[in-house]
């Protein structure tokens, strides 16, 4: 190493910006690979949406205030540009432009998104995500294959302690709109609050409630509606007592039985709940919505949600295209892995480490280390002339479980030290059984 | 599909932006896994950096005229945020402010990057490279390991036919400056003309050395210096002959000689040009430099390059760390591998649609569905409520493979008919029987 320089300045990230090193990328690629599996299995598509969009384009889903929690700017020629926020935007923005696609479209994607909010446990302002999602399908046997699929996605990256819970918004927007809320805004403001409802104390809600100026006999009726939750068929036997009044209210409910069957034939039934408090924050759902929750984390939240949104295609092309689809976190799903403690062995550094004794052999533990990796075997090699007790020293600090140690002696009778770096103990191989040994401890 | 609704916009994307739509992206994987095989063979840690860096982490490596490259803007608390152009100055960043990572470390990136500059044929302004990077080594074994891992790269994604020229930015450097070429600035002039001289004719390359007023002997010299090329053993010893004074000069010849040497233990010499018109436009590189092409398709330019930077880690952190890498572009590799009709058959749907004939089978056929999915089988199902004929139409419309017939009659008598959707022939199988045959004819 050089002498130092002019002190410098500190490089620092933006606030809430970070990169993804090493340990954590290993596991990301074995999630994304684990979640892709299960795309290809369902035959969804995988696509990336592209990753900046005309800030119109943001607005249309979310409202001129979305500009307040997103990165956007005015570009050279002038136009307003943003960030996207989440891959859900770009994937109705697109199949909507795409009147050649035959429907149902199952497009998938696993990709990061930005959002100017503020930096908290788990959450960043740039995050990843997974999402899948059906355009062309109104049918609930759609939502359920959403629902499968995610449970599908749980267990294949090993979380099998999950519960999955589902609600339709038309039967609690019904609901509340038979207590006499009447406008939009106002049944948004319950559902912002019922939404914390697994979050905040009983009582910290029935306050919330007051505060929207509703009645306390309103209030034990919100509290005790979407209270209910049990297995789908105690489920559907309360609610039809409660509530089945009204075309949307009928609807909605015939839909949660639709959803009941098709769970069942995806042979997932067994494993969800039906739960009258999710309605899922965002408004732009409109009909079966569900979440996952991680039994043993419970703390960062949902690991997963979707839900259906029928109006959001018709924003964006000449066509309305009802919709339905599922995301979940990266960040989020890797806290809950990390806790269930699933990830199998995954190496960042080589198997081993080629070390040369000397100059005379530095060609040699080259060639070595070539035909070690033409043979997949992961493999390190002095590239920086450290001397043998240096080179033993770096492979340790990287936990390279393996060093195979290369002088002029070895070189001229064939047989080669193979060192295993924890149990300090050596083997005298050939080359031929030293690459045997290697390949058998090589992660996948 | 619902009926139209009032008239919209057209929702664009920003000019040089573009959605990865799924015929691309199972391409994009495909080469994205063989690039990491390459990158874990050769134990280089793969990370990803930042996407957004305040800007003076940006400019600090390429002056403050970059912003006119780039996207950048002021977030909302006032600081200078910029999208990160390249992957490189991310990893610096980061190993220059971690001194607890012992040395050489070996990064590497798959990922995107921006840049505000025209869009032309397979350049866009969101653009993705692979990125290999070593830091902390100035033996020219690091930049020789390199170059073979990216020869390996080239050579795994199944791109044999491509060359790579090699040479020194210090030898020519020094013969420029021997020339009477004093100042950084026009000697840095003259580099980015003969860096154009791969893709200009040569009376070009003498015309615009003309217009920085060298003389014609002196453009003579250049011409004849930068011409030299051959292999490394042809192109040494024409280079000894004009030019080994001076210290700069010395070291550089040597650090190609030994570059050679590394090579050849690599067993990749035999593949390697010496090249004495590559020296990289960007400014940085200060040692060894490289490049590759495609023989096919030259014509797109480079399809990696790297080099030695030794200098740059030291703008961002106390300590100087030197480095040598390679990058290569995604969207111009695909471009080659596509001529170069290298990709095997990647499916972006399902192996088999399972059919329903009537709503009574329908709840079996998603539990058919469910079975073959986990098995591994891409396996697509009716979401739609979709009539037989229509089923069959959309599978046929999505080049899915195989139906699986599922009616009363089949499910009583566990005999199903398996249609070949592209010959339109027909198996009366047992569920097993054509589970046997989907596994066998299912991609990876």
């Amino acid at each position: 190493m050089e002498a130092n320089r002019m002190p410098n300045k500190e490089f620092t990230l933006p606030r809430g910006i970070r990169d993804i090193e090493p340990d954590e990328m290993v596991k990301r690629n074995w999630v994304y690979e684990r979640i892709r599996d299960v795309f290809r299995r369902y035959a969804f598509q995988e696509m990336e949406p592209a990753t900046l969009e005309e800030l119109r384009t943001l607005e249309a889903k979310s409202g001129p205030s979305i500009k307040d929690e997103i990165y956007w700017f005015n570009d050279k020629a002038g136009r307003s540009i943003g960030l996207r926020f989440d891959l859900t935007v770009g994937m109705a923005r697109m199949v909507a432009g795409r009147s050649d696609l035959p429907e149902p479209i199952k497009l998938a994607s696993i990709a990061g998104s930005w959002r100017y909010d503020e930096p908290q446990y788990g959450r960043y302002r740039y995050f990843s995500q997974w999402d899948a999602e059906i355009f062309g399908s109104n049918d609930p046997t759609a939502d359920a294959e959403a629902i499968a699929l995610s449970m599908d996605i749980l267990d294949n990256v090993g979380l099998s302690e999950f519960e999955v819970r589902i609600s339709n918004r038309k039967v609690i927007q019904a609901f509340v709109e038979s207590l006499g809320l009447r406008s939009q805004e106002r049944v948004e403001a319950v559902f912002r609050i019922v939404d914390k409802s697994r979050k905040i104390p009983r009582e910290a809600v029935r306050t919330e409630l007051r505060s929207e100026g509703l009645e306390d006999a309103v209030i034990d009726s919100v509290v005790e509606f979407t209270s209910i939750q049990g297995t789908p068929d105690e489920v559907l036997g309360k609610v039809s007592e409660v509530q089945t009044r009204g075309e949307e209210a009928k609807l909605g409910y015939r839909q949660l039985i639709q959803l009941a069957e098709a769970l069942k034939g995806f042979n997932k039934l067994d494993r969800c709940l039906f739960d009258m408090s999710v309605v899922r924050g965002i408004g732009y759902y409109d009909g079966i919505v569900f979440e996952a929750f991680d039994k043993g984390g419970e703390e960062v939240g949902a690991i997963l949600g979707g839900g259906r949104y029928d109006k959001l295609c018709g924003i964006y092309g000449k066509r309305n295209i009802p919709a339905t689809g599922v995301a979940g976190g990266i960040e989020r799903l890797l806290i809950s892995l990390e806790k269930a403690k699933v990830f199998p062995r995954l190496s960042t550094v080589g198997t081993v480490f080629v070390v040369a004794v000397n100059n005379e052999v530095r060609q040699k533990t080259l060639s070595i280390a070539t035909k070690l990796r033409s043979l997949r075997i992961p493999s390190d090699v002095d590239v920086k002339g450290k001397s043998l007790a240096k080179q033993l020293e770096y492979a340790d600090s990287l936990d390279i479980p393996y060093a195979l140690i290369v002088g002029p002696q070895e070189v001229k009778s064939g047989r080669f030290k193979l060192r295993d770096m924890k149990k300090r103990t050596e083997e005298s191989l050939t080359l031929e059984q030293a690459i045997n040994r290697l390949s058998c401890i090589s992660p996948e």
